[in-house]
C-alpha cells in the first residue's frame, strides 16, 4: 500500500517486453502505484529449461514482496506458462494474475471456428500451457508453434522488411488455413503485428494479451483516485542503449529507474 | 593438477559455442584434462552491460578455481574482450589466455593491405578492444561491425539459406572493399563461414580464432603424456535439446555433463 491507501502492483518480466503490459495498466488505472522489475542481466527466459525458469520466477517474486506489492501481475508469457502455477501454490496469500488466462480468455471468445494458434517462446510453447487450459474451456482445435527469432528481430528493431517477413511466413505459413484466430502470446510480438497480419491474412483474429490483463487488474481494484500513481523501473542489467528502449516501450519515462541485484 | 600430473585446463563461455575451442583443444592436446563451464542460464553475455559481464566472468572463473584449474581459457569473445583484463588483474597467480590476443596476431599476419574487420557481439565491438590490440602492431585499419541476429540464427539452426544470406548482406555489405581480412570474433560466427565467404567473396581472408587459441595453449603445457585426457562439462541450465547441440558443437560425447549453479 502506498501512503494513501492505493495498492501497489508489482510487475515482472525477463526484460522490457513487459513494460507494454505497465503501459496498458497506466492507460486504464492511472491511479496505481507500479513497481517494475526486468531481469535484464539474466534474458531471455525463452530458450531456458523449466526448473531454471521457476527459479528466476521464484526470484523476482521475493524481490517484489520485499518491496510490499498487494497484487503480481506476470507479463512473461514464459513465466505465465511454465511457472504461474507454482508461483500460486508458493504464495497463496498473494494475488497472482499473469498473461496466461486473459490471452486464452479472449481467444475462446473470439474464435468462431474453434481453431486457435498460439505463438510464443520455446519454453512457452513446450509447456503445453495455453493448450490445456483452451480445452478447459471445451472442444477447440489449438495449433502451437515457437518463433524463437521474433524477439532478437524486435531487440534488433527489424520490425518491417524483407528479413523479418520472411521469417514470419517461414515459421506462420503452416498455421494458414488451420485457424481464425491467433494469440501472440509473448510480449514482443505485437510489435510484429503488420507483418504477421500481412502474412495470416485479413481473417484471422489476432489476440494481443497486454490489454485484456490489464481489465482484469481494473476489475479487482478498489475504486482507483485522481492522482496519478508512481512507477518505478527496477533492472538487473542496464546496457547502453536502454533507455531510449524503455521509453519507447512505456510510452513515456518512469518516475525512476535503478540497476539492482534480485539477490539482495 | 590431475593424479597424472597433467595439468588441468579450465574453459568457460556464456554458453555452448565455446566447445568449440574445447574440440580443437581436444584435437591438438588429447591428454589434457579439461573442465568446461557454460554459463547457459544467463546466456547470452554480448547483449549485456560491461559491469554485469564483468561480475559474471568473475563468478565463473570462481567456480573454475574451486575445481582447481591450472590453467584458464577465455573462450568467449564478449569476455575476452570486456573483462580479461579485469579478471587478470584478480587472479594475477593464474594464466589467463583469451580468444582475443589470438585473433588479433592472426589477423594483423594475414591481412594484406592492413584493413582488418572486426565482427562480433554489441558488447564485443562496443568495447572497441580488438581495434586498440589491433593497434599495438602497428598502423592498421580497423572497421568493427556487431552483428546481433547471427548468434540466435546459428542457434535456430538457420546456418544456410535465404534469411541467413539477407541478414549477412544487411550487417556485411558495408564492409565490402574496405577490408581484406574479417575476424569471426564470437564463438558461433564459424557456423556461417559459407554464407559470410558468398557474401564478402573470395578475396578476404576469414579468421577463425579457436585454431589459434589451441595453439598458444599447446606451447604452454608440458610435453603431453599418451592417455586420452577426461572433458568435464558444467552448464548452469540444460534446456531440451542441449545434449545434442553439445555433441554438434563437440564432435563426441564428453565424459561427464553436469548441471550446477556458479554460486555454490
Amino acid at each position: 500500500m502506498t501512503e494513501t491507501g492505493n495498492p501497489v502492483i508489482g510487475v515482472f518480466d525477463s526484460g522490457l517486453g513487459g513494460l507494454t503490459v505497465v503501459r496498458e495498466l497506466r492507460r486504464q488505472i492511472p491511479s496505481s502505484s507500479i513497481i517494475y522489475l526486468g531481469d535484464t542481466a539474466r534474458v531471455p527466459y525463452g530458450t531456458k529449461s523449466e526448473s531454471t525458469i521457476r527459479r528466476f520466477a521464484v526470484e523476482d517474486t521475493e524481490f517484489l514482496l520485499r518491496r510490499g506489492v498487494d497484487l503480481l501481475v506476470i507479463a512473461c508469457h514464459t513465466v505465465s506458462s511454465v511457472a504461474s502455477d507454482y508461483l500460486k501454490a508458493l504464495h497463496p496469500e498473494l494475488k497472482i494474475l499473469s498473461v496466461l488466462e486473459p490471452s486464452v480468455e479472449a481467444a475462446v471468445s473470439v474464435t468462431k471456428d474453434r481453431k486457435i494458434g498460439i505463438i510464443g517462446t520455446t519454453a512457452t510453447v513446450r509447456s503445453g500451457k495455453h493448450r490445456s487450459e483452451i480445452l478447459k474451456h471445451g472442444d477447440f482445435d489449438v495449433v502451437e508453434k515457437p518463433c524463437p527469432l521474433f524477439v532478437p528481430l524486435v531487440e534488433e528493431g527489424l520490425i518491417d522488411g524483407t528479413i523479418p517477413e520472411l521469417v514470419a511466413k517461414m515459421y506462420l505459413e503452416g498455421l494458414k488455413g488451420r485457424i481464425d484466430t491467433l494469440v501472440l502470446a509473448c510480449t514482443h510480438y505485437p510489435l510484429l503485428k503488420p507483418i504477421i497480419r500481412r502474412v495470416m491474412g485479413e481473417n484471422v483474429a489476432l489476440v494481443d494479451p497486454s490489454e485484456e490483463v490489464a481489465k482484469k487488474v481494473a476489475q479487482l481494484l478498489p475504486t482507483p483516485g485522481d492522482k496519478k500513481g508512481q512507477l518505478q523501473v527496477y533492472l538487473t542489467d542496464i546496457p547502453p542503449g536502454y533507455l531510449g528502449l524503455i521509453e519507447r516501450f512505456l510510452g513515456e519515462p518512469p518516475d525512476s529507474i535503478v540497476k539492482v541485484s534480485v539477490f539482495e
